[in-house]
């Protein structure tokens, strides 16, 4: 079984050894089990960081992306440094790269790909590429609300949902959460649909029980192709 | 000046050397009064073909734009073989090898960069990351109408519009032709807009004039970002 | 044991899905049975529709073989991604890049590598170079014939002959099929001579029998090295 | 003239842009009055931060050395995307790169290269491959000191010594200051006399007179080769 | 104008830095009045070495040629290090490379590219695919003879012939020197015929005289394309 | 167990098939029964061959080094296609690229990487990155001396010391060996201080007996890490 497992960059701005360790560990027991992992990470603050300085300087959209970029693959390079029984030890900086890489049998580990792109949509597209069976979104909320519960402490969480479902609740609500949004945008959206990929969306202080969230075993939202 | 290029597949799906001929003297003739010059290529019918034989083959649909994507990248490498003395002679692969071919100062031919993604978005992220004044559309009819022109004979060329105003003609209507849609899909649109990149969609046929289209004298559609 | 398996670029020209399954199928059985498979293909009528628009355009020699070699890749492509378990994922552009794919333990599938260089040439070539024990021509023809047999109707199957004797009917004979000079030309010659590759010479369209052939149980033509 | 410049990783945990479009106003100055440059970027916090996690997950010193390198690489990507016009457009990651790199006329921008080697050691050895006149090293002090200026008041800047007393100071004193011994290790001075480099260390803060501290102008110590 | 010169390996065995320099200075003397050169560099004693181990290792033929085509490698690093204002810094390993690489303007230096292929057909195919005007082939000998010079001592230099010509001294006679076929193999014959290519053959101790030796002022045999 | 050779380039000036044979074998060996081997090859007299002609002709520290280093891969080359059953069939030119060779489970054969470092020192960096147990360092005497051997017939081998100890051998005394020098030099005993590599220093001569070496069964001399 194929899974891939997006990283959002708040994970590595936390800058929690532990953490890491509990991914580490997670990847390394779903491999011993025959699964066969890939993994996108996010820029996080570095990205910003470095976002912000271009932006200052004049830089053009293009190369500001392209910085994010580069971020996202530093925390890459981290995670690849972390697993080296089992990675593919270069992170890979096309979709035609990652495709290579893939057909090593390794888990391959990489940032983003390309300007005006999200890292969930690298994500969808490595899923789609890989034909995986299931996208496992690691964020710092539990799963998909139905408003945005930094605002509503009444807020709900979705524990199923399906594509259609979720794109009313992007782009019908202000009250929706910043970060959902950055969960799955339009593109990644049109690749699961395309392709129907199961994605499920978790928070990535559970990342210890990755196994158990691809079982649908803990909190989480399971987000189904439309 | 900085100009993109966008030409469409079906330009080399007619196997026309007079048209190929245009268009490399349209460029020759760019580059001698020191316009910059990048040129996407589309896939054309040589895309669909190896598409459709790969879906009946049960390829995925990462696959199957690859393919699309290594046809439209013949297309590049038949303009730049005919540009030997001006052109960068590879074919780039991704958005960063394009930077870094066009920071020879050469004219770059690309294809399409990555699945997911249609050449018009790679002609607007090229045109982004060499900040370019202009991106020129050239493409099977005369520019944007707000009605298909092949079914309704009345349908009216729209010379100038904003890029509000093309969303509204591609999302509002059944009738606009596919064609068009094909000219400026959602990613591309967001592009052009964030970096205020003014957009001529034109006849290829047109391409011998391919200056003075870039000078507002010729039959085009010119669409300003919103 | 290790075969390299050469598919005329008329086997793509077809468009037809059955027999790019039954490619398909026959390498997966053998890879299966553990043979490490190598395929070259051809360029066929993509290749020679770019040689013809750049040939009038006016391009050199050296780029009008380049358009083919690209066109014979594209093919080479549409078969890597029907084999995405058992193939090397890209493409390999030299012999050096060749060995490098080979040695991961795939399917390695490439098409041409060089100006002044049939795809003939290049499966000989790889055939040395990964010690194979045999070298399949797969084309649109049962073999090897004493006369062209699209102008002789008595034209009979050479089963069995030396590189000599094929080098003898190549040059010796007006009425030889243009066809079969495809199949070997000087340099594939060479190279199988001095490193002893025996040769089988079949027609694609049996291409489900691909094990059959390699055990000389199907019509063909068997060339052993003078 | 060539000049190599090697910034200090600290120039960048500043995040101020100001400091960076002065490197950048210098760095055109220079290449518009006909200089050579080329820049070496330190890993700086983004390195130490990268560092210390996978330390704490036990990774091995060459993959720390690695994520240092990569971070400064994100550091040399800020500079280069802040030169377009005069930059060439890849971060080079190797010695060998760095040269070719540098045969297209560029300003070219480079990060760490290979694990047990300083930015330092770096940029002497870029020096030496571009056959130099110049290194200067831009760091958050002056130049070199007898005594470490942040614990003896008196401390006195040297603004002129060799490569023999840089090393007496670095060695025979427990009081020099650590950002002194990161200016120049044992194989950049090893390098810097094998090929009689002239070396200057600055203060960054004065980046914006780059043109005066070469021609020796500025506050500077101003270290010749023994 | 374009002229690609081929250099004999055994000028390297010579290990004669006044050989050396006096190449380095015709080749800085042509680029200086506005000629663009190629260099194609052969094996020599480095190459037979290499090979002559392998062989008794019981290595295969194509991984023998490899090894020749590395030593032919570093003798073009030992040209390109000595013009580094001129040369493209890297030695292509392929014709494509070769292509991109002349593309830039520099002098580019190579060695061969492939197993089955000597670096006399690399000179042809690089000249072929650059245009030129006239391939030089340097070698031990001052030219063309119709006996081999080193049997017969009434040898007669032939100072005007055809490439078909030239074919018939190599094959219709046992007397041709061994060297001469080194000159130009038929694969070298038949590209220099195809795209009509003027050969001048002469000799690498009148290196230095290398502008005469173009312009057909020195000794030396002329091949016209028959 | 992870093993890094490092095979001195006078064995290859030695051109003794017999040798590399025995080398080859005694990886085979180790191969089969579970150890990952890494190789690296010094340059030796076909380096010198080349570095002194270059220097004649007045080339710069950094492409002399250059130089050697590609006659470095030169041999390793030779040792790659004596083992292409189980070696990776590249050789990497920088530390990261081995990084990724390793990945993939084969015997890795490398030679220099960078100007202003010792093969020796490739060899550490190479251990360290891979996480080796050992590094043997394959010469031609016998081991570690006192005194040097050629100038004293009564110095004797030590059997077994710490890189406290050696450094002060290498440091102390004029009559070291310049050989020695060779086997580890400071960037060499700093990276198997920092990362505690056991250096195990014996006789190409005895390299059929590779296994007994590694087992401490053979003439030679442990360094143990201080």
């Amino acid at each position: 079984m194929n899974v891939i497992l997006k990283v959002s960059g708040k994970f590595f701005d936390e800058e929690d050894p532990a953490k890491l360790l509990a991914l580490k560990n997670s990847v390394l027991q779903l491999v011993k089990e025959g699964y066969r992992v890939g993994i996108v990470t996010g820029g996080g603050q570095t990205a910003r960081k470095y976002i912000n300085l271009a932006r200052k300087m004049g830089s053009n959209e293009a190369f500001l992306d392209l910085l994010g970029i580069w971020a996202s693959r530093l925390n890459a390079y981290l995670v690849v440094f972390s697993l080296p029984e089992v990675a593919y030890m270069k992170v890979p900086e096309s979709l035609e790269e990652f495709i290579q890489a893939w057909s090593h049998g390794k888990v391959v580990v990489t940032g983003g790909f390309q300007p005006g792109q999200s890292t969930a949509a690298v994500s969808a597209l490595v899923a789609e590429a890989t034909n995986a069976d299931l996208l496992v979104v690691a964020t710092n909320v539990d799963g998909v609300y139905e408003k945005d519960p930094r605002l509503y402490s009444d807020a709900k969480l979705v524990s199923r949902l399906t594509t259609t479902e979720l794109k009313r609740i992007l782009e019908g609500s202000q009250s929706v959460s910043a970060g959902t949004y950055e969960l799955l945008d339009p593109l990644a959206i049109k690749i699961v649909e395309r392709s129907r990929i199961r994605v499920i969306v978790a928070n990535y202080n559970r990342i210890s029980k990755l196994k158990e969230i691809i079982k649908g075993e803990e909190v989480a939202s399971i987000v189904e192709p439309a």
